[in-house]
């Protein structure tokens, strides 16, 4: 990477590529059998410049996760920012999440995989990343259903649950969609709408499935 | 753990013992930093025994993420085992999950995210565990669809990823409700058909989610 001129170029822009060499390698041998000797040669700089910049293994994993989570929810966020009708709004949000993971497929196992499993530094930011994306899916849900004709209040922590499977049905099928080569974000989304709006469709006109009688 | 009768322990016994140590370990560590000194005490055994039992660590892993998998499709399997109506059957099934996962938090840490980021081997054990899983509940939704008032037969790519919708809905809601105290199998159970089975059964009625035009 970089060619001749790799010494001029501004400090971002080479932390940049090493958050890229970090990412991909993470990515694809797992954080603890990732290397530094490797990451630095990717990124085409020396190992020393890569604890100059970013500190430590540690401080790399954890500005790998923070790159990916605030690229992802950003996406997200800028898609479903309008004023559509509740399942036009989450069909943007949710062509967008794909969008983001089929371009995106290290960046996504970094933050959806590796940050999870090794250790509870980066759990954390982990968690803190899901949190958010779990407030922001339950509000849009919330609103959903009051602004559906028949105007429901769903308790919280319903839909709270209701988020929290939407987004693990999401985050299912971008794992499955990546490895599927002719496959799209668009027809990732489209599966998602059709397992997940109906569902959520028939709950704010009120109609709730049936739990059988004692199970 | 055993008191003064443990050398006369039958073998089979032991060793459940010692994957009962390793799987709480290795779901509250991670499998990094999980050590074999720290599986031993906990099992109440020396260590020279987990190696003469299960050989290597890496085997040790092997050998729990095997046996979880297999302890967790069992009681789906047999759960659903039945002649139900479709719904019931998906209520029988995934109820069956959740009480799983909530009496085996650590085993169900093990199996759905240690398994799948300590490298290719550990990989495709969960991964195989994951290929049978979505098997079953793709024949599920299959049958389903065929036996519905409107004998619907849908395309088997779609219904494929409607079962991986589906259990990535339930691991994401597995993995919430293992974080909420009074939470139950039978709430965790009863949102997610909330949230799939109106949806699953919308589409079986032929009825579809429209993608906007132009999206």
């Amino acid at each position: 990477m970089g060619g001749g001129r790799t010494r001029r170029m501004p400090r971002a822009e080479r932390e940049r590529q090493m958050l890229d060499a970090a990412v991909q390698i993470i990515a694809r041998h797992g954080y603890a059998a990732a290397s530094m000797d490797e990451i630095a040669e990717l990124a085409g700089v020396s190992k020393p410049l890569v604890y100059l910049y970013l500190n430590s293994k540690d401080d790399l994993f954890t500005a790998c996760i923070r790159r990916e989570a605030a690229a992802l929810t950003r996406a997200v966020r800028a898609a479903v920012r309008s004023a559509l009708p509740a399942d036009r709004r989450l069909w943007a949000g949710v062509l967008a999440f794909f969008t983001y993971t089929a371009e995106h497929p290290d960046g996504w196992t970094v933050l959806h995989l590796q940050a999870r499993t090794h250790g509870p530094r980066f759990a954390a930011e982990a968690d803190a990343v899901r949190a958010e994306m779990t407030a922001f899916v339950t509000r849009l849900i919330a609103t959903a259903a009051r602004e559906s004709p028949h105007s429901r209040d769903l308790p919280a922590r319903e839909t709270e649950g209701l988020a929290v499977a939407l987004i693990g049905a999401a985050e299912s099928l971008a794992d499955w969609t990546n490895t599927i080569p002719a496959a799209t974000a668009v027809q990732a989304a489209t599966t998602l709408m059709n397992f997940a709006w109906s569902g959520l469709g028939d709950l704010m006109s009120g109609e709730q499935w049936t739990e059988p009688v004692g199970a």
